[in-house]
């Protein structure tokens, strides 16, 4: 990423995404967990760079900053004659084109768009209050989802297991599934995290580890493919993970790895809850063989942070995310609701269940 | 390793670990797939080294190995009164220990072992036998498994996925399912590799996909956790590996990640089969639950070739391997049989099919 302004700042601030008089400002996830630095964004080129290159990643994050990104664009587009409309629309496209799997990202823009007939200062009141939003409706769900965990695994503090990162770098604040472990730990209910490192780009080990450590939060990091091996042994009461996309039927779309890690659950009869807000539904598709999965550069998988390992020229299959089916979900849990494509009594038919 | 003596030799020997003028020659594993590298290796203490450093690496050649490092020792310890026996087998102890859950390195220290009245030379003409033999072996047993999978999958080249390295590096020559890989593609029956990195140490990416490379095979890189989405694509016809440990039921210890693959390709109803010689089966073991996995250094994990990825001081869970229950496994292959724990029309009696 060129031309951005690196920070290090001391306080941190309490958002990992933020407005600060005309730009933007982000935690650069690519540098955790050695170094803890703020992103100045003030183009909208700069932010979608900042997208793709996962400086700014995790489903709703990639949301807020795509609407903040449209406030960005409708204060450079407008002058004393308003809003160029069709500059600040052409800007969203390719805000809402740099990542195709997570519904949040086209959601977002989307609903910051609508407030473009009001001017830039509208459209920016939309941007904050989506991200205050997010840190209400994480919190709602957070707590949900630590209650639904405990009603799970009542007995005894819980051995969890989770994939990436879900934690508050990966939204404004509070995180997701992430969010509901440091609830558990707050309730005392944690006996230990086990978190995969999350190949290729280690959003486990860089990032979920990092806030784990932040939080005092006891953890062991692991290989992905060591999971299931983790589950044979006994050492896994519930894996929780986020989403990228939901669809209608509760087929989840989460980074790559979450449906291997569903499959061995299943095999091993541990709850597998997935933790995301509504805005991750996509109602309009009817089940996930209809998402996007996108596929990435073959260099994180042949190497990593410059270190190449695989021969010279090596082929790769390098989707970031796959579909985890709904049978082998558990639980979806919202800010408004439990989900439960099995209903609650592990009956077939999918049922929601208001809470 | 220190103290070795490495050179750099073209042409490429025969095989990946021989006995030359009183030393031992191995291709150094962990310099692939960059270069190309001998060990010659003149003590015990610097072969255990290469076999805890993974510098040889593969069951059957970590066998050979030490059987190759009984004769070093028995050259070493001999003088005009004879053998010192005691040294010797302080030695093979040590080697034995270097590794605890690949059965073919105890098996091959102790049969070199049972020649040493006979004398350095004995040793040595055992476990230079035990070489041929390896070869001879893996070529019957990768014929085999290559006429079982073209019986599994008859109607087109097969799309397989493999974890790990199991080709010639891992044994002396052919390899196991690597090589049953090379035969299919030389019998023009094979579509595509899909090649599993293999976190934490990267066999595959460095060394299988070095191997496919060199023998014209076309394949992909994926990491070990994109392995189940695809099998839910449809992108694997068939999964073949090696084994470390098999239990007399059948149970399977080879490189952590294989239990999940099988899971995922039960799920799928696709076949997993083990391709590994009858060395490698522990008949004393009634079943998996007996076998000790070797825990490796958080570093492996916590790194990636060398460079941090996690937080300094993160705990780590790095088990080297995992146990595939046998029902999990639809074939095991060796020089001289197929062994189906099903049965060969899915009963779950397990039984022996001679062929």
């Amino acid at each position: 990423m060129k031309g951005e302004d690196e920070t290090v700042v001391s306080p941190r601030p309490r958002l990992s995404l933020s407005w600060d008089d005309g730009h933007i400002l982000a935690v650069d996830q690519r540098a955790l967990p050695h170094e803890y630095r703020l992103l100045r964004i003030e183009t909208v080129e700069q932010l979608t760079d900042a997208i793709t290159s996962l400086a700014v990643r995790g489903a709703p994050a990639i949301g807020l900053a795509g609407a903040l990104g449209v406030a960005l664009s409708a204060c450079r587009n407008s002058s004393g004659s308003g809003v160029d409309e069709a500059a600040v629309r052409a800007d969203a496209a390719r805000l809402s084109a740099a990542r195709p799997t997570a519904v949040n990202l086209a959601w977002a823009v989307r609903r910051a768009l609508t407030r473009l007939a009001g001017g830039p200062e509208a459209v920016l009141a939309e941007a904050m209050a989506m991200v205050e939003e997010d840190v209400t409706v994480n919190r709602a769900a957070v707590v949900r989802a630590a209650d639904l965990v405990q009603s799970l695994v009542p007995d005894r503090p819980v051995r969890v297991l989770t994939h990436c990162n879900t934690g508050r770098l990966a939204t404004a604040a509070v995180g997701t599934a992430l969010g509901a472990i440091i609830e558990l730990r707050e309730r005392g209910r944690i006996a230990e995290v086990l978190v995969d490192e999350t190949r290729p780009l280690l959003q486990g080990a860089r990032l979920t580890a990092w806030e784990l450590g932040e939080a005092g939060v006891p953890y062991r990091l692991c290989v992905d493919s060591a999971a299931a091996a983790a589950m044979a042994r006994g050492m896994v009461d519930c894996v929780l993970a986020g989403a990228d996309r939901i669809a209608a039927n509760g087929d989840v779309a989460n980074k790559i790895g979450t449906y291997g890690l569903a499959v061995a659950a299943a095999r091993h009869g541990i709850p597998f809850v997935i933790v995301a807000p509504e805005s991750s539904w996509d109602r309009e598709l009817a089940d996930g063989s209809g998402i996007v999965v996108e596929e990435r550069d073959p260099g994180e998988v042949t190497g990593f942070a410059g270190v190449e390992a695989a021969p010279a020229g090596a082929a790769v299959f390098n989707p970031a995310f796959d579909v985890t089916p709904a049978e082998l979900v558990t639980a979806i849990v919202s800010e408004v609701r439990v989900f439960r494509p099995h209903g609650s009594h592990g009956t077939s038919r999918p049922r929601e269940v208001s809470a």
